[in-house]
């Protein structure tokens, strides 16, 4: 899997990006980020890339060549590779997704500052506008280092343990137990005896019971499409009739 | 604005900070961050700060004991500050909330990693549970650097020019209009004519009109709440028609 980065701070993403589970996932060749800067591509002395408005207002526009220059710099290598341009009017997105684009070769992402980038080169080279979730940050790196963090952990080999990315958090709809560790008594709390006992079916019923619980008191939602038995079915009921 | 994070990774995330408009907020001391590495606190000669959670399972859990001495050693500088932990079961992110946590004077991030943090630590210090979307990541660091971001810039000063960070993006619940700048040409597409009038009042009625016709196209769950005039509502009946 090879990301691109189109940006004004190549060396904050490239840093960013090489840190922790990324980092050990770029050593072993399996992900891979060339970050190309905007500005390299400047049409002006001063380096600019962006400029004012036409029609006024305020802010600054990024211009289109210096864009679309940096785009054609990786054209060729990234061939056929999808051009996701991070801005809170895109689709908004979600695990689907990143499952989705975790099957692509090639990868293209476009970050935006200042009011936004000149449209002509949106409609040029853009094909999805992505959104990390509704509220506004000040360009587009952040969100590009979310969507590639959450993609890279699906590529197969990323991950080193023996959890498959898709067992965590959302598994089954149901969102995740209580997890605990050493010491047994902190600040005199036990860890629960269920934990300690050994008896495998027992922790097992334990941890699907506090999912089911923690999903129905944070997330209700989820709940209708969750993949219950019989018994947990009737503990859900038993919950719901609890709190009633 | 003080921020405070509790992580693993205290280097990338102070770098990160430091970069475009953060750096400047902090060099003018509108916003200030300390990273703690929870690592200092290791009660092992290793340095260790995570152990196999109880139960069995995959992964590692981070132990409670370094994360609440972490905690403490800023307790008292960041009287009173929440305790915001990221995490996929948390609440949902959102503008409103960035406005409400930009009133804050102090606030502290907890960070996790491996398959969470143990239980007992996060029920003593934690007061949020805060999601920036509904996707998987490797660790809290980019959603906290994500919620910096979005809380940081609605800081009075931290943007530098007239507009108000609230002008951008959701205004009126509708999105933003097309932007253009120099040059007038540009791979023989031409900047639309009205933005080039010099005529304000024409100016504003396109970029109103351009407005709707993308909240339409792209988020039309926004327009039931978008406040426009009788002429407005008339155009986007118009747009619908013809959508038909």
């Amino acid at each position: 899997m090879n990301f691109y980065i189109l940006t004004l701070f190549p060396e904050m993403v490239e840093q960013t990006f090489h840190t922790s589970i990324m980092k050990r996932a770029a050593e072993n060749d399996l992900i891979s980020l060339e970050a190309v800067n905007i500005r390299d591509f400047s049409e002006n002395k001063h380096m600019k890339v962006d400029d004012y408005p036409y029609g006024g207002g305020a802010g600054m526009v990024m211009q289109p060549g210096p864009v679309y220059s940096a785009y054609e710099s990786i054209k060729e290598k990234a061939k056929g590779a999808r051009v996701v341009y991070m801005t809170p009017q895109g689709k908004v997105f979600n695990q689907k997704m990143a499952e989705e684009l975790a099957q692509e070769e090639n990868l293209i992402f476009l970050c935006g500052h200042y009011e936004g980038i000149d449209e002509r080169v949106l409609e040029e080279i853009v094909t999805d506008e992505v959104s990390i979730g509704d509220y506004v940050l000040t360009g587009g790196e952040l969100p590009a280092l979310v969507m590639m963090d959450a993609i890279g952990r699906l590529v197969p080999g990323v991950l080193n343990n023996d959890v498959s990315a898709e067992i965590e958090s959302f598994h089954d709809n149901l969102l995740e137990y209580p997890q605990y560790t050493r010491p047994v008594t902190w600040h005199e709390k036990e860890v629960p005896s269920v934990l300690l006992s050994g008896h495998h079916g027992n922790v097992e019923k334990w941890r699907r019971e506090k999912s089911i619980e923690r999903t129905l008191a944070k997330r209700p939602d989820l709940l209708k499409d969750a993949n219950l038995d019989k018994k947990e079915q009737q503990y859900l009921a038993k919950l719901k009739e609890a709190n009633k």
